[in-house]
């Protein structure tokens, strides 16, 4: 299996990316990975790499990268030795099977939809995030890349959401709408019809709208929403797991030998990390390319790679193409 | 001080409001509460009142109440006997300085704005929730009366939102502009407008594009969003705590000896508890409503009536009519 890493992108850069590269070759003895990058940044964090692991990894190098400062829209006119672009060309030419990056979000959607085309049938790409449930992950969809949608878009993200959630949990999935209120009324016209035409749709297994704090229950597998709100969720769902993590923090001094209490709060802090739901696909592309947080740790970046070796090993972009364009054709 | 109680609305109905509001009346002595509802059912848990608060209490009966089914449409021409309408008569009369009610959110906004009417300058209200800061409370809004905004409606929002912290804070407050993202060409075209017009107004402390998990940081003292992204805010949020809370309940047994841990999960407890910030305020209306969840504990409902008497104190209604005026007239 082997997966590209834009090294250059995040808050962390290279002392994020490289780090958590050496952590997932690791963890998974199948995987080789290409590290796009600045050699000169790179191999200094290379060197007490064990010759097992060094013979899994390579480097690629490039000068040039993408700024969270840059404009979407100018990158594809000049950024096409960044290491981003370098890293998704090699998913277009088939040399990886899937590429992650933690940098410019808007880039990486121009770039992934520049080189690698949607699936027959979606419109645009939808970032789609894990989110922890009461018995198995969730997924949440658009977290970012369509700040405004129509009822057909959130019908794609529906489909293409629950094929996702099928093949990486095994089971069949369920489907809500994520809506302000439960009654047929609520919530704006968009979110309406999209409702009508998911009630409509035989492949899907539509439970109907449901709400945010349902999230986290377990209510629905897969839950669809524009990426304005989607994104909203998820960093307000963070920003009070970080207000519960500080505390903590505080609260228990390391040399505490309280030890019942510490462990009780470990596996919290544990429960609720949100570094470990770092690393969202950009679900409806002919290819993998997962996108982690800017500000992901080392830890977080891991898991980052982690998600783009599930996606790889269910080949998720191949069968969510079979899918969608049958149950699209459909209806 | 005189408020009114719906008594008959939200999940736990009589069994909410009527223990909340005697707790309230031995809370706030100069507090008199007037409970509109079924007499019959509100009489037994009166019962084991003392004297000196059941001076302050009086019952207002009716047989008629709105249910969480209700359209909101249709209750004027059918819900005019409902604990909800004959609460916000009395405060339209003047004979309370406000309302509270844990029902229908739709039929209270319908009721409020047909018996209440806006204040001059602003096109519809908005439900302004509190949110726990870092060093002081913050204030988000809309929380969910109108699920799609204009530009127009977001600055008013934020000046409504501006006025109602500096009353309740005492303090200059810092308005945020809730976005998926710190730049400026991020978002929607209604986001990127208004805070156009919020840079050009010198009566507001604008600073800018603020992202969710910033609202716990006390970033901003104001943040400002459409109803849809508000409601799921604040949603999301108290599912997380609610996890977390749950969590801590599983783990730390009642008969635990370990009393440094029970300390500090008990804290950590009160600090996230989503019942603390029970209480939204219907902002924009010529008179004080505020809307508790409809499955808020008595603690909760409670927070609700504390939140109108603060207002009542501040004469938050009036005071956001006069500068609101002044500052949409001059911009």
């Amino acid at each position: 299996m082997h997966i590209a890493i834009d090294a250059m992108g995040g808050d962390g850069c290279v002392d994020l990316t490289v780090p958590a590269s050496l952590q997932a070759l690791l963890k998974f003895p199948e995987l080789s990975l290409i590290l796009i990058g600045n050699e000169e940044q790179i191999a200094p964090l290379l060197a007490d790499t064990t010759a097992a692991v060094k013979e899994r990894l390579s480097v690629l190098h490039t000068a040039e990268q993408i700024s969270d400062e840059d404009k979407p829209g100018t990158v594809l006119r000049n950024a096409r030795q960044s290491s981003m672009y370098l890293a998704t060309e090699l998913v277009k030419r088939g040399e990886v099977q899937a590429m992650v990056s933690a940098g410019n979000t808007g880039a990486l959607l121009m770039i992934g939809r520049h080189l690698l085309k949607t699936i027959t049938g979606i419109q645009k790409p939808a970032i789609v995030a894990t989110i922890p449930g009461a018995t198995r992950q969730g997924y949440l969809l658009d977290v970012g890349a369509n700040p405004e949608c129509g009822a057909q878009q959130l019908f794609e993200f529906a489909v293409m959401g629950s094929v996702l959630a099928e093949s990486l949990n095994g089971t069949a999935a369920s489907v809500g709408l994520l809506n302000i209120g439960a009654e047929h009324y609520k919530g704006t016209e968009e979110v309406r019809l999209a409702s009508q035409q998911m009630k409509q749709c035989s492949a899907l297994n539509y439970i109907g709208f449901i709400e945010a704090n349902e999230l986290f229950e377990g209510v629905a597998d897969v839950a669809v929403c524009d990426g304005f709100v989607g994104n909203v969720t998820i960093k307000s769902s963070a920003g009070v797991a970080n207000v519960v993590n500080k505390f903590l923090a505080e609260q228990l001094p390391g040399t505490s030998s309280d030890t019942v209490a510490n462990d009780v709060l470990t596996r919290l802090a544990a429960q609720i990390n949100p570094q470990r739901f770092n690393g969202a696909s950009l679900l409806g592309l002919q290819g993998s390319i997962v996108k982690s947080h800017g500000n992901a740790t080392v830890e977080g970046f891991t898991y980052a790679i982690q998600q783009a070796v599930r996606e790889v090993e269910n080949a998720v972009p191949q069968l969510i193409a079979k899918k969608v364009a049958a149950i699209i054709e459909a209806n």
